[in-house]
């Protein structure tokens, strides 16, 4: 168990202030849980208020012991209601501000309104654009309990080559290696931010349940146990000659990576073995053209259209009429975090130190699904890889 | 997997309706994966429009197949984009609304803004309180899939007995337990409404493990694998003479059930075994309050009374200082659903097929917690049990 260092939650709040500071903003008060890991290193039912000058204040209703405990951060003060949040700043001698941030992306209109009535009359602003901008760049710190992520995921993937078999079904084999990854340091709980998001461990696929479409934003859906769920593995058979595709997430101390890998028992039709080959052919690309200050935007544009080129239009990221509009996301400890590798983002270039996730895949209705799915660090020479497991069609 | 009859959704309907008019609301616009499960049968990235009066409308952006396959509604219609949302309804002959209600307990403020835009000049009402309303009264196909989960829940209990053993970590017999449970027919996904509410399959405390507190607001707490997570099962190494207190929520097409026992490996000191019994008489006091038109306040004032006056002020619902103020929580599609055997309910009573967990629990710092925990529903002549595994206190 690792308590994040005081010196990662300072540079991170300088980051902050610096954007706060920009866009004149007093203070931005965070209460969302993966903030609040990110900013104290404890999550706590509590208040993280950093003021654009000055040292942060963790406020904290429960559990302050375990604040305290875990909480790098030289302010951590009780709290008995919310209620009382200015009162304290005030006795510590912060200015209360007239603009102040909070996280507008997830917070829900319920508790927005509460605090409007809490902390009038300030002005309530977005802080999420300026948090996960600075939550984008991963430290040094951060990236080397991703590179321990890998390390479980390799071994869960190698794993996995034993308990794939004929006969046993998509579901069963996926809760067998979710035991085994939390046995590896798997944390089990997943990340992410979006609104109705419901990530979990990932995903395996044999055959046509591959090319099942869902209401998630991703390329892959598949038909799940049930329709409360409506994605992920089901209860099908795994069978011989047919893709299985399996799409895992590790977590780790906060932290995730994200892999797919595509196996089969016994060959695979050429069509789909060439199919997985022109994916590889797409993380090269990605690979080539991802580097600092090129466009997320331009990542996307450039494989999409290789991807194109090589005849997978109707079959790249999803089957025609149920595609998703990207290749990649950025992943840390949130599945959903900056950059998105994806349509639209022209203006937005890559840094050094952002991670994401890419996973160019192919969907053939009736036949299932292929791909590849690799965690990624952008250095400043270009992209390095963070997992790494064997990358060949792996016939079992 | 079940389909969700039509009949059902019919019912759900019709008494939101005569809420909505209740209300003077012209419609209900829901958007959560929860809600749509439930009015819908079918969770897609859709939206679940209700006149109030007339037929509801499912518009559903991805996946409409799934969608037109799963949900048992009339008129479930394909949606480019929210923005053809009022274009639609007008072809479908229905006028707009001026007042409209959105779950706005859970709706993130970034897409009140776009939704505020889009409905212009409708005024955006809060649906939650009339949608709790309407999902707080279960139907007997409900109540009859919650029993399935019973079912399962009582094989895990089975199993339980098997797999906990001196010097396996809390961990480990827990993510068995978990895998054994998907195998038996557990969903995996469990539903939280709440901000920042992360509930899993649940916990397994042995001894002093039990007594940690968190942030979450559930009377056990629990170290967690780390502060990134910081609750939940650690890797504790599970000893004899201490309790043992597993505490898990299977779900099934949708539903859930909660239930919690106690263990020890040989024998508990009689402080514990006592205050284990003390729980089942606090149990049984609930058991003879609760019934339909009593208050839930005064189920919970009661049997707090009973604990308090059976010595347990310090340690009733956790330990002293991190106490908190309910002893039972609706259960169905989500975990914390309506209603709330809890402090300062008074006004609202329990009404006939609301169905609830109750969980009284003592915690002894340093010592363990220990407790129990069944999922109920309210009869018209009182409470019938949902789980029944055996209550004994369970030396292995």
């Amino acid at each position: 168990m690792r308590f994040t260092p005081a010196t990662e939650l300072t540079t991170r709040y300088k980051s902050l202030q610096k954007r706060l500071q920009q866009h004149q903003l007093d203070a931005a008060l965070l209460v969302q849980n993966s903030d609040l890991f990110y900013f104290t290193g404890s999550v706590q039912q509590g208040f993280y208020y950093l003021p654009a000058e000055g040292e942060p204040v963790y406020l904290v209703r429960k559990d302050f012991g375990r604040a305290r405990m875990e909480c790098g951060l030289q302010h951590v003060l009780p709290l008995a209601s919310s209620k009382q949040l200015f009162a304290i700043l005030r006795e510590q001698g912060i200015a209360l501000p007239q603009k102040i941030a909070m996280e507008l992306d997830v917070l829900p209109v319920r508790q927005y309104k509460h605090y409007q009535k809490l902390l009038a009359p300030a002005d309530i602003v977005d802080a999420s654009p300026l948090v996960r901008e600075v939550r984008a760049i991963k430290s040094d710190y951060e990236i080397s309990i991703m590179k321990d992520c890998a390390l479980i995921m390799d071994k869960v993937f190698q794993r996995a080559k034993d308990v794939i078999a004929v006969g046993r079904t998509d579901w069963e084999v996926l809760a067998e290696l979710e035991q085994y990854a939390k046995g590896e340091g798997h944390q089990g709980l997943i990340r992410f931010r979006g609104f109705n998001g419901e990530a979990g461990f990932g995903h395996l696929f044999s055959g046509s349940d591959g090319a099942v479409p869902t209401y998630s934003d991703t390329p892959l859906g598949g038909l799940g146990p049930n329709p409360a769920v409506g994605q992920g593995a089901s209860y099908k058979k795994i069978a011989a000659g047919e893709p299985i595709i399996l799409d895992l997430v590790i977590a780790y101390e906060g932290y995730m990576v994200d892999q797919t890998r595509t196996f089969s028992i016994g060959k695979l039709p050429d069509q789909l073995s060439e199919a997985y080959m022109a994916m590889l052919k797409v993380q090269e690309k990605m690979s080539e053209v991802a580097k600092p200050g090129v466009a997320w935007g331009t990542v996307y544009q450039q494989c999409l259209q290789l991807a194109t080129d090589m005849g997978y239009k109707d079959h790249f990221m999803g089957a025609s009429g149920a595609q998703v509009s990207f290749i990649g996301h950025g992943i840390g400890i949130e599945l959903d975090e900056c950059p998105f590798i994806a349509r639209g983002f022209d203006q937005h270039p890559l840094e050094e130190n952002m991670t994401f996730a890419f996973e160019p895949k192919v969907v053939f209705p009736g036949l299932g699904a292929l791909g590849v799915e690799n965690s990624w660090r952008v250095a400043a020479e270009g992209v390095k890889r963070l997992t790494y497991s064997d990358e060949t069609l792996l016939e079992l």
